[in-house]
C-alpha cells in the first residue's frame, strides 16, 4: 500500500526511492490523492536532499506522462530543440529557430513565459501584435510538417505534474534545486517529441546559476536525463554575466532580432546564436560536425532564409507581417530617458540582474502572476563591456509607459554600471561544451 | 511586509530568524493566512536545519500565547507539574500525582494520549469507568484549589497552534524533530500555570529518542525553554529498555498503579515515581531537598494519603471510586494467553518497543485516530531483565478481545524476551539528573 508520509520520511532521511515510489506520488498528487501539504514537505526533503540521477529520470518520467506525449516521428526529419536556463537580453531562440528551420531542420519549440529578472520566448513573441502562442496539438503538428518551425506556449496537456508543482514551488520556497529544475525542463521537453536537443546553461551574475559549479551539476543533470530518455544532447555553458546584446525588454528585442535575422552582426548574439545553431543543425543529421552547421547557419541568413522562415512563421501564428518588415512603424514606449556616463573609461561590467530587474520595474516583466506585460518597455544600452566611453555620453535608454518608476529605475540602471582606467580584459561568453551523441 | 516564503526560504537556507518572524509566522498560520502547504515546507526545513535555542523559546512563546495561559497565581502553593517523553507501561503519572498532592504541592496535570507504541496517560485514566478528563477551565482551577490535584486533557483553548502544527507535522514526516518536539511540550506545559516542571526524558529502545546523546539534546531544549520562561526545572533521563513495572495496556496499568498508591513495592517503578515526585515536592518548596521530597512521598504512600487523595481525584472528576477500591471487580478481557519461556537462562532483555507494539495490536493504543481504545487490552510480564526462568514458566499473558490477533501478538511478546546463560549485569534506570532552580 501507498503511504505518502513513509516516502516523505525517507527523503527526509537522505534515502534513495525507487522509480515506482515516485511515479506512485507524483501520480497520486497530479490526480489530487496527496495534498499540497504532503507535496511540499517532500519538495523541500528533495531540496536539502538532493536527488539521485535515477531519481530525477523517474521524476521527469512521471511529469512527463502525466501528460500527452508527441509523437512526431511520422513528420520527416530529426526534431531538434534548443533550451536555455534563462537570462537577460536572451532573445537567441528568436533568432536561432527560424535560421535551423531554414537549414532543413524540424524545429518544434515549446517555450515559457519571462520568470523574475529573466525574459521568456513567449512575452517576447506576443509582443508582435496578433502572434498567438496558443496552439493546439492538432495545429502545432501540422505547422510543423507545413513550415518546418512551431512556436508556442505548454499547453494544459502537456506535463500537467510539472505545472502544478512548479506552481507549488513558487510557494514554498523550493525553486533554485538543480534536480527539481532539471526534471521539470526535461519533462516539458520531453514531450515535445524531439530527437535532439541543444542546452544553453547560463552561468554568472544575472543566471540562476551563479558559480560554474552550480552550472556544470545542472548541465550534467539535464544531460544524464537526456541520455536516460535516448535522446542526444550537447550542453554549452554560457557567460550570463551583462546582458546578451543591447535591447532588454520584449518588444525592444524583438527588433533587435529582426535587425540580426536581417544580417545586423551584433557580436555576441550572433557568436552564441550561431554556436547553437551550428550544434542543432549537426544534431538534426543535416551538417556533418557543428562546425559546418554553423557555416549553413550563417549562410541561411546571408541569404535571406532564415529571415523569410521568421515571416512565415509571424504570418502563420497570427503575428503582423507589416510590423516585422517595418520594426518603426510600431509605436515606441511614451517616455524615454538616457542615462549618461558619469566619468571617462573603460565599462568594466554591466550587471544583468540589476539591468534585468529594472527592466520589470519599467513594465517589461511581471512582479506578480497578475501583472500583465508592457511590450514596448524596457531598455537599450548604448555601452557594453569594453567599450570606452567619455564623461556625459549616453551609456543607456530606458522605455517605459509608467512615468512614477523612472528615477529610481534610472539610478538603478547607471549603478549596474562599473567603469575602469584599464580596457578590462575580454571575458568568454561561450564557456563549456559538453555532448552525448546516441 | 510579512512574506511567508521569505522565511521559508531563510530556514532552508540555515538562517536564524527573529522572534518577530517566528511570531509572524505562527499567528498568520493559526488564523489560517498561510495554508498548511507553506508551513510544511517550513517544517521540514526545521526539521533538516534545526532551530537555535532562541528560536525555540520563540517557537514557544508563539504557541503558548495562541491560546489562553492560566494564572494559578491565587491558589496558594507553588504548581508543579511533571511531563514524560513517553515509554512503554508508563504509569508513573497516575501514581506520582496523588502523592504530590498528598504532601501539599498543587498539581495541576494535562496530559496527552497515547501515540504510536507508547501509552498516553489519558487513556489510562479514562480505563475508569466513569473518569472525566474533559474539564473546563473554571473547573480546573476551582478543583486544583479544593483537591490540589486536576488532571485533564489539552483543551482547545490551550495552544491551538501546537494542536494545528501537531497535525501537521505527524502527515508530513516532522515528528521527531528536537526543537519541535520541545516546543510543543512546553508550549502546553506552560500554558498550564505551572511555577516548576520536572522532565522524565527517556531514553533507550522504546523511547523516541533512542541515544543518550539525542536524549540530551531534548533534555537541554526543554530546559532552556524552561528557563527562559523563568520556571525552575528538574529533568532527569531514565532508562527506557524495558517496560516500566509489569503491566502494559490501560486498565491494568491503572490497577498496577492502584497497587502501588496502596503500598506496593515494584522496583523500578516506584524508585522512579519517589525521585519524581521527591524533585516536584522540593520545587513545590515543601521540601528543603529532593531527598526530602522522596521522604516526603514515600510517607505518603505508607500513611494512605496519596492513595486517598487518589480515591478523591477519582470520585471528583466522575470516576467509578468502587473500582478503584476493588480492582477485582472490573471484568477482564475475555481472551487471554499465557507465554512460556522456551528455554532455561536469565532474562537478558525484554524489547519495550516490541511490547508497547504488541500491545497495540490487542487493542490498547490506536492504529489510525479513529481508533477506539480497549482499556482491558495489554500484556502482563511475569519476568523481567535479570529473573532466572525455568523452560515452560510464564513470562508474559496477553489480554485482548480481538481473536485474530492472538498468534501473531505471541509470538512477536515471545520474539520481544532475549535470554542469557549469565546472569546480565543491572542497568541503571536513572541516568542522569539535571536542574536550574530559579
Amino acid at each position: 500500500m501507498f503511504h505518502p508520509v513513509d516516502l516523505i520520511i525517507r527523503k527526509r532521511n537522505g534515502d534513495a526511492l525507487s522509480a515506482g515510489d515516485i511515479h506512485a506520488l507524483i501520480d497520486a498528487y497530479t490526480h489530487g490523492k496527496v495534498p499540497d501539504y504532503q507535496m511540499s514537505a517532500f519538495l523541500m526533503a528533495t531540496f536539502l536532499n538532493g536527488l539521485s540521477s535515477e531519481e530525477a529520470a523517474a521524476l521527469t518520467e512521471s511529469m512527463l506522462h502525466s501528460g500527452i506525449v508527441l509523437d512526431l516521428s511520422d513528420i520527416p526529419g530529426l526534431k531538434v530543440d534548443k533550451h536555455s536556463t534563462g537570462g537577460v537580453g536572451d532573445k537567441i531562440s528568436l533568432i536561432l529557430a527560424p535560421i535551423v528551420a531554414a537549414c532543413g531542420v524540424p524545429v518544434p519549440m515549446i517555450s515559457g513565459r519571462g520568470l523574475g529578472h529573466s525574459g521568456g520566448t513567449l512575452d517576447k513573441l506576443e509582443s508582435i501584435p496578433g502572434f498567438s502562442v496558443n496552439l493546439d496539438i492538432p495545429t502545432y503538428r501540422e505547422q510543423l510538417r507545413s513550415l518546418g518551425i512551431v512556436m508556442i506556449g505548454q499547453t494544459d496537456e502537456i506535463a500537467p505534474a510539472d505545472r502544478k508543482m512548479y506552481a507549488l514551488r513558487d510557494v514554498t520556497g523550493t525553486v533554485e534545486c538543480i534536480p527539481l529544475i532539471a526534471s521539470s525542463i526535461m519533462s516539458k521537453k520531453l514531450a515535445e517529441g524531439i530527437d535532439g536537443l541543444v542546452l544553453d546553461v547560463k552561468c554568472g551574475k544575472g543566471a540562476f546559476m551563479r558559480t560554474m559549479e552550480d552550472a556544470e551539476k545542472l548541465a550534467k543533470t539535464l544531460m544524464d536525463i537526456s541520455v536516460a530518455f535516448g535522446k542526444s544532447v550537447v550542453a554549452w555553458i554560457t557567460a550570463m554575466d551583462q546582458p546578451l546584446g543591447y535591447a532588454v525588454g520584449n518588444w525592444l528585442e524583438m527588433e533587435e532580432s529582426i535587425r540580426c535575422l536581417q544580417g545586423e552582426h551584433i557580436e555576441d548574439l550572433m557568436e552564441l546564436t550561431y554556436t547553437l545553431a551550428g550544434e542543432m543543425i549537426f544534431l538534426g543529421k543535416v551538417a556533418d560536425s557543428p562546425e559546418e552547421g554553423r557555416y549553413l547557419a550563417e549562410k541561411a541568413v546571408s541569404s535571406g532564409a532564415a529571415f523569410e522562415k521568421f515571416v512565415q512563421l509571424v504570418d502563420i501564428q497570427g503575428g503582423d507581417v507589416h510590423v516585422v518588415k517595418n520594426p518603426d512603424s510600431m509605436p515606441s514606449a511614451t517616455m524615454q530617458e538616457t542615462i549618461h556616463a558619469p566619468e571617462a573609461g573603460y565599462v568594466y561590467s554591466v550587471d544583468s540582474l540589476s539591468i534585468g530587474k529594472a527592466a520589470v520595474q519599467l513594465g517589461a516583466g511581471r512582479r506578480t502572476k497578475e501583472d500583465t506585460i508592457d511590450p514596448t518597455a524596457g531598455i537599450i544600452l548604448h555601452r557594453k563591456e569594453g567599450d570606452y566611453v567619455h564623461p556625459g555620453q549616453p551609456i543607456a535608454t530606458l522605455y517605459t509607459n509608467q512615468h512614477v518608476h523612472i528615477p529610481g529605475v534610472a539610478a538603478d540602471i547607471k549603478n549596474a554600471f562599473a567603469f575602469s582606467k584599464e580596457k578590462p580584459e575580454a571575458r568568454p561568453l561561450l564557456m563549456n561544451r559538453y555532448a552525448t551523441i546516441l
